[in-house]
């Protein structure tokens, strides 16, 4: 990780110029390119084989995460995709019909929500696939929902069920734009994150851009049924709690209210969404960790998880 | 050759939508996100260790490179770039003053042309060193210079001298934004391109998006100094001439205007830019192919080259 950190280093210490509201260090960078009401929102992502899906995993599906995950940032900024860029490295020998399925799966997304796939480029790559995603969105100026915002007294919030994404739903997931805009327009969100580290680590960027703690209640982090049917499946698993709180690629949204709004919140919700569970978690802190309530009592949370049986 | 026409055939058949103005098939795409005056230029270029440059080429270099090959694509549309996403796919063992010089390279770059690096990404990749450069620029409403607009009777100008690029310019290149700025102020330029694939590439590309044809002049194509070495140093190597015409990654422009207007372009640029050589090596035509003059009369001209000697 010492690499990461020095890239993480030195990527915060490159130009800026006068566009930049938000660089490094959010979902998506913030741009101010003159428009009256709207600032751009500038994403890029990469999926490897090998690394973000197996080999074998079916073309449609690659084309979708690529895709999907850029899609993801856009939501938690709350704001609306417009064109991308596709670039694609490819290795020696691929076929048409990889290709014809892969650009499938891109395009299905890509018309769901109205994103232009405007262009990009093909390479040759002596390493694996490579399918790296530029997105270019726009929100209403001053609606962006940064990580920065949250304040203690907040209710926390994640959308849908955590954990076990490995298992299929990072191949499948929805990005939750539709979600995250009515968010912006009905409640004053203060902070917003999409979960693809885990909801320990995610929740961790969202504390150390808003200086702020948190403190979970472990029997309402929302477990999914693939990560309760992992625990059980092996004695040497994570616990299904451990899952949810640290498995990556949920690319459901969290974020952060105040706690006023909370109980309308929820009932609004359920009426705008139905079918897509929406749990409040725990409230924001003074502090500067996140700890977890169980049965046992108040304990730190690491992005590793947690010592429950302390 | 055969995958890249499938996937060129592919891209040009994904979702498309109201804000994009020019797709797949020029140097960028132009999109219209409603900004009054505006037209964004959006971008993406990678390049790949052992492909765009050799292992051991100078870190600050290969950055240079990576972040001048989209600059040079916002040139050869007269737009002013804005800011840029740098995606590195790392292979294991990177060391941090690799890593630093190559933020160095594009970030010395990136200052001289007022472009912020607004972000990015990092991940490990199997394979070899790969960035990949997103980069997003804006062009005033109604002056983007396309490829599609040359006019049979045209003159042809290409900037500086060609051939030869792999022996170091490719890695030291100047991105020709100043230079596409004032033609595109001053004169009524019709078609305009960077010098990547070559120019008989690249003159292929403006003469297929225009619908003409081009005849050259073979004196009048400047050759660069490293061609003209190259062509004496083996003799089997390319004569310099057809160096010039075929080799890669000059990034210089070639452009179109009136005839009429050619001797007064010729003049004020000498003014302007008097280190920088202009040549007006052709005209286009109504034809379809490009031909070439020397003093064995006219011959077609391909991609490959001519045949010199028939």
């Amino acid at each position: 990780m010492k690499e990461f950190e020095l890239i993480d280093r030195l990527t915060r210490s490159l130009p800026s110029n006068e566009c930049v509201i938000t660089g490094p260090g959010d979902d998506c960078a913030v741009l101010d390119l003159g428009i009256t009401d709207r600032l751009l929102l500038f994403k890029t992502d990469a999926v490897v084989e090998g690394i973000h899906f197996e080999p074998g995993t079916p073309p449609a599906k690659v084309g979708h995460k690529a895709l999907g995950r850029c899609l993801s940032d856009i939501a938690a900024m709350a704001g609306t995709p417009s064109a991308a860029l596709i670039t694609l490295a490819l290795p020696p020998g691929f076929d048409a019909k990889y290709l014809e399925e892969l650009y499938g799966g891109i395009s299905v997304l890509a018309k769901r929500y109205n994103v232009a796939i405007a262009g990009g480029e093909t390479i040759s790559n002596p390493g694996p696939l490579l399918i790296s995603v530029s997105l270019l969105g726009w929100v209403t100026r001053g609606k962006a929902l940064l990580r920065s915002g949250a304040v203690p007294g907040d209710a926390i919030f994640v959308t849908s069920e955590l954990g076990g994404s490995l298992m299929g739903k990072h191949l499948e997931f929805e990005p939750r734009l539709a979600e995250a805009s009515w968010l912006r327009e009905h409640f004053p969100i203060h902070a917003m994150i999409d979960l693809s580290d885990g909801l320990a680590g995610d929740l961790r960027h969202v504390l150390k851009a808003s200086a702020a703690g948190a403190e979970l209640l472990a029997t309402a982090v929302p477990i999914s049924r693939e990560a309760r049917r992992a625990a059980k499946a092996a004695p040497t698993a994570k616990p299904a709690l451990v899952a949810a709180l640290t498995d990556g690629e949920d690319f459901e949204l969290l974020f952060t209210v105040p706690s006023r709004d909370a109980v309308s919140l929820l009932d609004s919700w359920k009426k705008q969404f139905p079918k897509l569970p929406l749990s409040c978690i725990g409230k924001i802190t003074s502090g500067k960790e996140i700890t977890i309530r169980d049965q046992h009592g108040l304990r730190p949370l690491t992005v590793h998880g947690y010592e429950h049986f302390a």
